[in-house]
């Protein structure tokens, strides 16, 4: 339903990932290969670090990202190391700036593509598990901000993807309760401005399409004519929805199931699995 | 905060109130005279009924109303017995259009002046009141789309003045419990297409202004010579937050703490007065 | 690079053409199967005449009609005998209410899917052939809004297929000097509120596709059981750039080089050639 | 009609500027003090330059400057040596992303506050004069961008205040010419990224206002305590529509028939006349 792009490492031009790759999240708002829809178009947004000890800037609209002036001005006047870029097909959810991600908490970001199966049923139960003290920051009307904010009342700050395991966890559990059969499907990304974490899960165990970017070493052994692998750190990494070009060996899908960490030193993929949370 | 413009009479184009008298909702949009900010350029909406019984056309728009078009299209383009026009000033919740007036459910119209003091800290609890049937029907983030919902919730379709009260005095039992002093402050046009009730109240006694025009009998003794007044049938009536114009005799203020009724036959003023209702 | 529809015939709710068809003009903002591209999503109008000696309404906007609630409140509430939809693909100008489509200019609408072979090169040229009188009036920067305005200038109130073999002729004359080869690429439709023009024509002879539908009468025999084909006067006619459905049929494609105009009493298709009006 | 402001100096937030004087930009898109309108809330524009050596990056959008997130987002995230801000009042033009200044070419900047009288009358010849070669990048309808293609025409690369002063006795001959009296009104900044020139004139000697900053070494004499004075080099320097705040001493009014030249080194008033150059 949307397709998203998380970058960390040397410092670039929002640019360089957004538009100049020959399948870039740009060509895939209009063309996306992978996604449940070839159309992305329900708003976009970018959310970027100038420093990892600030909060981010995030510039969100309702038009889509192949046309909007702004986006493609931010993109080759900012310069980041650690962005995170997301493109919408909203499934019936208002399109506004509000719905669309990435979402921002103090230091940390939150995008995602997938959804909460029959959310019109289960949004209240959801909305009620919410911290009271976080209730007032939900200002749109979409299942991500809310798992969201329930990855924060989850201990998104103490502990990631335990946080994220916890929601994940009670989103299944409800939704049982409610008789959906498979109420999760999800691939979300989160980072505090120094690690990123990307989840790829669904319930029914068909879960979106998610990929690493492999290793920058490695890459520029197989590739020595690229100039983009020779300007950037070995630490350099993205995950993508999809793959933004056809670069052999360029990329490894994330399994389902499983939890890709970006951090400073050697990345990890881990397994995820939701944890069924007793909330009430 | 916020103008608004209530119709009900002989079938005429939305443009002949919208933007022909001198004092216009339009005008106020940028030189507003009685409300709490001159402009009113965050977002407007109008809503119309072709015939009664059906539900209502709500076009709905973040730009100001000034510089739109596509209002001004419609306007004079579209006619109709009975509409509502509402123009924003956002004190703070986000400008989108779902936060525009009027709000719409079925053949229901609402839209709203004034504000629940403190919302952020009482959101969570008027959520919760809702009836959860209607909870997931709720699309944006201001107090007046959760007034509207909990008026539905309180009874609006059997008995609407009493389900405003509830409301009222619902908002403000939660507000006294939350040590907010004056919880409330509105002025609430409500229609079923067929009649309008219009409340002004507030819980300090210092509310938002509000006028009726005069019976359009003696308005036309008074003024032989105005146009509209002769092309219209002796049934016509409007609410608004401030006059449309200076003319001698036209309005009559609302009183603080009263409801009037506009409807086939006599029209009437009533008291109001919130009922506390024990919801939990 | 973009597809419309005209509609004339009994009056009805747009979005009875605008939505319902299987594959109507909003699906076709996500799926067009004879365009350019197959999204359409840089904007949207609707133009319609309340009644044939009155200015038409005219609502643009720059999101895509897929995702617009207003557009949808608007087609489920305006009946009207005659009107004109298009969605728009930018080739690279600016998404600007003034670059949607229908424009409109006293009682006539324009509305065009196709293209001035460098544009950019040519529009001094083609401005500065616009009667002075109206250039003020030129509002946005496409070559479908200067092409109307050509077509208003070679007399299009007068004789509208001859105003616009001229301007058709004269764009390919300029277009020539400039050393391009092939100038014009067009389906344009126009109407005075009365009659309709639809034109397909191409400098290469290989131009967009468009369709009319077939007579009424004949459609309800070989369909007697769909109703809207009941409910609907005989002189009724849809002029499309692609079919809305797959009704067995339904649809006579307009041959390049060709006019067919919708008219009180027979319809009828001529030959549409360009005529190379000297201009300087 | 407008409000604008140029900063040049010390990098630093936008935000410093634009959201934190108690008169900034943004109160004065609702508050102006010293404009022909108190409220200027049909679009902005902000566009900053990174590098003086690159084109710089220009966002603009049409919702009014004190509601927009993005504005806030970018302000608070994008550092700059020298950046242009522009709250634009529309005299009746269209509310689209093309109207909204600054406007850029190449590594130029323009932004204007004022009107070419009767410019519907005028716009065809000023159109026509624009060098053919920058006539297609002519996106918009407004005055403020014709003039800024002709000061490019006549010369802006190569003496900006010569190019300047030509663009405007260009106009006003032409004005003359068509029998309007006064045909122009302006207060323009002009910028390579390196300098700025303010010009302020009218034909009628009647112009907007316009103020720069007083020598950052006197203010912070006048007053130690001010932290943004304490943090800026000598050189830095503001030139305004109108004042940012009441700093006794702060502002200089630049007298009406003058250019105020922001520069390396000391900066400079001059005298600014058009020069009525024959184009045709």
């Amino acid at each position: 339903m949307c397709r998203w792009l998380a970058y960390s490492g040397t410092p670039v031009l929002l640019e360089t990932l957004l538009y100049r790759p020959r399948h870039s999240l740009i060509d895939q708002s209009l063309h996306a290969r992978l996604g449940a829809e070839t159309t992305n178009g329900d708003g976009f947004g970018v959310g970027w670090y100038t420093d990892s000890r600030d909060s981010p800037g995030v510039v969100r609209d309702t038009s889509p990202a192949w046309n909007n002036r702004n986006l493609r001005e931010i993109a080759s006047h900012v310069r980041s190391p650690l962005f995170f870029a997301h493109i919408r097909a909203s499934t019936g959810s208002a399109v506004q700036q509000t719905n669309c991600h990435p979402f921002r908490h103090g230091r940390w970001m939150w995008m995602h593509n997938g959804a909460v199966t029959d959310f019109h049923r289960l949004r209240r139960d959801l909305a009620l598990a919410v911290d009271p003290v976080l209730f007032s920051g939900i200002e749109g009307s979409t299942d991500s901000e809310i798992m969201f904010h329930l990855a924060l009342t989850f201990g998104l700050d103490q502990d990631p993807p335990g946080a994220v395991a916890r929601m994940a966890g009670f989103v299944e559990r409800l939704g049982h309760e409610h008789g959906v059969e498979f109420p999760l499907q999800m691939t979300v990304a989160v980072t505090d401005g120094l690690r990123t974490w990307a989840f790829r899960h669904s319930s029914e165990g068909v879960s979106r399409s998610l990929f690493f970017s492999n290793r920058v070493e490695t890459l520029r052994r197989l590739h020595p004519d690229v100039t983009f692998l020779r300007e950037v750190s070995d630490e350099t990494r993205l995950v993508v929805s999809e793959p933004l070009g056809d670069l052999p060996g360029a990329w490894t899908e994330v399994p389902d199931g499983s939890c890709f960490v970006v951090q400073p030193g050697t990345d990890e993929l881990r397994e995820f699995t939701p944890v069924a949370l007793q909330v009430y």
